[in-house]
């Protein structure tokens, strides 16, 4: 998607050959109307696919999921990395692990709000080793679910996220492909495969 | 607002005299379609105000703010309960009492996002104590900035948040004001003002 890809190149900040920060628009301020777009693209790209419900995880895919929620009128539920005082019920669990923070962390969604008749889309604003999508995923089956698809806002190509989740079967829709970082410049995926063909 | 009325209502769960659980709609589970409603109604309370920008809480903060920036057609920005590792800037922080909890934790937000230019509208989910949106106000005052007023989706009326913020000077404009949840009901406080005056 041209308008996310802008975004990046423009306001993007590259902090090493594996870290993007995009926190003028996505991750700490938000665009809204940047997410509108957002959401527009991916309700077009997962139209055929039934969805009845999105799912993501708290904070920042709450904004890119909520946006996708309202072109495909369905509602929304986000996954909780900690328990809520109020989240009284019967959880659904699944266990991330972050290669960043060298971590294991327990996510959450109440069983009430993911039932088997549900086919899920799941929305998240980065995709890189691919552990927050699998988790989600992981969620979603245990509530005997379907996985519709996931979207992702930035897919960082590098790493080995996409793969793993198209291995399992998962159609995978990402609206920037970032097939490197290197020299303190944002390089998009279709970008480095015309590169290659030259 | 009739609608968030009619929804707390329909699908809230009173658990105490004090809790209202509203995850089908608000905090776990999101309804889109209400939320950009709620942006709307937002967006015309605070016409008048000059708003450059919203600034919210993670997590249950983000949804209504993104659709109250849509139709006001600026960014919003979230505090974090959690320092990001890529939010490496110089932060404006400040403490939240959590009566609930009784603890005290500590928010923030990138120096780069607030400055003494904008004028900034406060968008929280719940108003209760007043702790959180007090610590908004208390970092856009650390940058200089103004504080428009504080838009509130659910204020429980009975705690005294409104009273703390209305005596700071500040503009609270709650989008349903509970005068009560007694009696495993929730009344509203139109409702009571009226019963008072038969």
């Amino acid at each position: 998607m041209k308008l996310v890809e802008e975004k990046i190149r423009n306001e993007g900040k590259i902090l090493s050959d594996t870290i993007l920060k995009v926190d003028s628009f996505l991750n700490h301020q938000i665009n809204p109307q940047l997410m509108n777009e957002i959401g527009k693209e991916f309700a077009k790209r997962f139209e055929n696919e039934q969805v009845t419900k999105i799912v993501t995880i708290e904070s920042s895919g709450i904004a890119p999921a909520v946006m996708t929620g309202l072109h495909m009128n369905i509602p929304i539920v986000f996954a909780r990395k900690k328990k809520s005082l109020t989240l009284t019920d019967d959880l659904l669990t699944a266990e991330v692990y972050s290669f960043t923070k060298q971590e294991i962390s327990e996510i959450s969604i109440s069983k009430k709000y993911i039932g088997e008749n549900d086919s899920i889309l799941i929305i998240d604003d980065f995709l890189a080793n691919g552990q927050a999508a699998l988790a989600l995923a992981n969620i979603v089956t245990k509530a005997n679910a379907k996985v519709a698809g996931i979207g992702i806002v930035i897919e960082k190509s590098f790493q080995k996220g996409a793969d793993i989740l198209q291995k399992q079967g998962y159609r995978v829709e990402s609206l920037a492909r970032i097939a490197s970082l290197s020299n303190g410049e944002a390089l998009f995926k279709k970008e480095q495969m015309e590169e290659l063909s030259r």
